[in-house]
């Protein structure tokens, strides 16, 4: 089932990516049900970035990058790449070399289930990458993976073209044809929350704006 | 045994406590015979934080932070509160309307057991975090915890009440009982260490200052 | 086999040792045929560094750290102290004191499978170290240990006089005795990947660069 | 987008169920190019099964075990269920009470991403599982997952009826539509193996069964 | 604060100790209301055992089990080791000899945050433990911990004379004054789970039986 | 560096490699100076093996095992197969056709600090395996690695002929040169401990045995 590589694949509209962006990362998981997010251990080499992009997938090999190169000739301007390798591995698939090709083409970032190395000149290009690990570990070019076949990356399904939003707390999947929707219980979700981080920053509780005091007397609580 | 808030809990001096922020972590823990430290898994979300602080402590369920709300309503300023979830959890419990709401109670820092959220905010803030997971995972509000009663997190046993210092080197925590001696140890040993430095800084050995080399020798040492 | 101290240790050429911290750990690893890498688990514990030095090796029990008092007076000007303990141990056996003795001997920095404590000093003193931890937790001085051994650190061998080189990405171990050859195929590396930076930076692909596109085919590789 | 049960779902044929099982994991993901596979940290609780299943999938709340209750009313004989927590969990979702229920339904086992109890017992009445985690901690009923949605278990993209093949060597998902294709192969596979274990066995190498001699040879590989 | 042996110290009833391992460490845990468990990576070396005993708890080194002889000479019969370093460590710090001297006291067991060895032999001499690790590393006798203090082990605190209960679940532990009237809400809970079992056996769901139809209904459950 | 293939290697002598078999790795380890250990994280798939062999070491490309075919036509009855991949991995590099035909070289066993898989049919043919992981993950024949070079394997360094002793506490590795040396002190240390375990067991205390008590006095041992 590797060997392919799909090439047209539909994306979301750039102004709605670019509205998730500016949502977040944990605005966006709980606008759309507290799903998409990517386990926890995927962490950004760099921190102060926030971005969204339609994906490029690749699926490959435990310490084999040949694909990356495959995948980069797909990208579109606005995109991010996003690699899960078939097998757990915390090689270095990807460097400055690559970021340098994939910044030509357009690309935001790159979120991988694996190793990056030349953190620091990635870092200095001003190129996010969120990664498993950061290790120098050289990969090959010897197995064939396959490029915008959907993956599991990080514990998330992912598909090619579905909507990546990253930023420190880390990364998020929306799928292309909820964007719209996502978006927008998003930004309710901001509008809301404005609200109440004045209320707290003045001093009120929690406890009386959300009107808990009766809920948890009824559950039981007890002050002592 | 959950479902409980202890309201009235007694507090260390508020002197002794500054003056243990001051020592920092190594230090203190190196006074109280060294005990007291929280596993290093407990990270700072940002570096350069050094405090400390009166324990305010949460027994929480997984995936539930009900009882952030409740706590923040038991804060007094200078306080820290300290998680602990009943099971192992990565959840993003607290994110920037929770320490909005904790920084307008006074509240110094969160020490937690789990994860948290909306980081580049916190950190804007200038509200330090030592956590185990940085994760945009949502939680619910379904189930009671307790507030105020004994923890146990991230391997050392709290009581609220008890001194939190924490900065770049982890989290420690000081029984209040014990505030006043461990500050004592504490200065005397930074006294003790400030003549070593220079010591060392101008050269001298650590095997002349302390006077090792004739207990190396008769363990059995030998230069080859 | 443990409380020997070699005292009269070969080192590396001093120049080569500088290029190779110039080459970075990426290419230095890649221009001894992908070898020499320590685990991934080493992390500087602030970025931004990039060193090279001559081992001086520690081998010392868990939770004891009497052997980097031993070890610092074997430094020479440009040595990097690299200690692993006989099982595994996440303490911090160094501290700003030590670092202060060490660098006053002109020790460039740290390579540690164990923890370190103190950072926020070490960064402010500029002293670099790559460890598994950060911990505040002391250790004691009572069994003996050895320097200037043959060690395994973080899963790697090395001996005393090996150039060990660190930067972002990590930390890589070069022999003594290859030092020279090692620079040389850095340094052509490098070379070689400044042409390849400007035609990817330029828009040309990897594909076309390495002459990708026949092998591919003929692997089997299926656009769609 | 949680609280949905989806009622009728399709299933493979059960015989093919039965020919997959009897090839066992190994052979089913290598007949179907090398993918399906759980992450490894799934482990039996109990060596010695070696069964396959159509999957009726849970996506549960962390610590929250309600849905298992609704999951069991839709398991038909021969069923394996899978659950997910929709963030990491080691809780013990699942015991001896739910195992005596599950196997009144014809319940072949379970494949958990988070923890089981009563491993004792559910060894005793023959109940295979596939878990994290073994861990006595209960879990709540107060929130609502789905039933027999698309999910992902440690690692691995998860429908509804899609065949569960699972043995020592860990747990391997077949989609449902693939099952007669996959199966072909696997049996393919199988008699091409029984062929070479023989010669094998008789002491031939696979340097020759295999005819690898003179492409190692083109490669490179030196005998010294 | 080490360096101390608590001589005399309080036991729970016999009969109840007896009683709760009876009823094994999931029930006992859900009995106190879900407290008491020690952390899952603690594992049994041999499956099949069920004990519970009176702690007899050690404040040991990293690496160094001096601790344990001393330790040895305060069991009295029915007690169990129960070991928490001051520091993380996987040392093997039990064999064999510590084995049959503390079933020569009548030890029951022991609980150890850290590493064991001879697993063999002490599989054979019946003599149960749980470990973090299995580990052949030795330890050495060089400085001081504690005996009957309290400590926290595998996340949990655990005082002198509390009960300790271990099963293929893990362990659990009960305070020493509750364990009469945890044992008594043991027993209840297993006098209802038998009526349950029989139900559920007999093909009755848990929907039915815990009465869950109307509330799932009510939180907005849908069957599609 | 790779791609060579060592093929006349030293062995010790078998009978020194029988004793050393019937030692057992924690006797051989404190007989060595409690050196040799390969890391915790290596455990047999099957309990109640205990082997000694000369090692054949394979340093493999991550998810490639070619080299094992190249390696096993280098086997001598009485060799262990001791493979490292160059990176972390867990894949499945050996199962059953490999073993039959490791088994029909008169191969004691393999270490892998990676994957294997087809458990149950290796614990079925009594081939005994040490191994970082059980994963059914498939490898390739694509990439070049080494035999008989020595390697980093689990934290040790191994040489080809060293005699690596493997049981239930884990994995021990013996430099060839040193076989009869660390044979002699294993022997001893068992003569010595039989004695004492014949103490212990009559109820005699090791404080009395080793006579502990004064030396734990004068450290300040206190008992309240």
């Amino acid at each position: 089932m590797s060997g392919i590589v799909v090439q047209n694949i539909l994306r979301a509209d750039q102004g709605e990516i670019e509205g998730l962006a500016a949502c977040g990362v944990a605005t966006v998981h709980e606008a759309q049900g507290r799903t998409g997010l990517l386990a926890p251990y995927l962490r950004p080499i760099c921190p102060g970035f926030r971005i969204a992009g339609s994906a490029v997938t690749i699926s490959a090999p435990p310490g084999d990058n040949w694909m990356l190169h495959v995948a980069i000739e797909q990208l579109q301007s606005g995109d991010v790449l996003v690699l899960a390798p078939t097998s757990p591995c915390s090689d270095g698939y990807f460097g400055d070399l690559l970021a340098t090709s994939a910044m030509a083409r357009g690309c935001r970032g790159l979120v991988i289930d694996a190793g990056v190395r030349d953190v620091r000149d990635l870092t200095q290009m001003g190129f996010p990458v969120w990664s498993k690990d950061v290790f120098a570990q050289g990969t090959v070019k010897a197995t064939l993976g396959s490029v915008n076949v959907p993956i599991v990356c990080a514990g998330a399904a992912i598909a090619a073209g579905d909507v990546i939003v990253a930023d420190d707390d880390g990364v998020c999947v929306v799928k292309r044809a909820e964007a719209a929707t996502v978006l927008a219980k998003a930004r309710a979700r901001e509008a809301n929350e404005e609200t109440k981080r004045k209320r707290l920053a003045a001093g009120e509780l929690g406890l009386d704006i959300y009107e808990m005091r009766e809920r948890l007397e009824a559950m039981g609580l007890r002050y002592v």
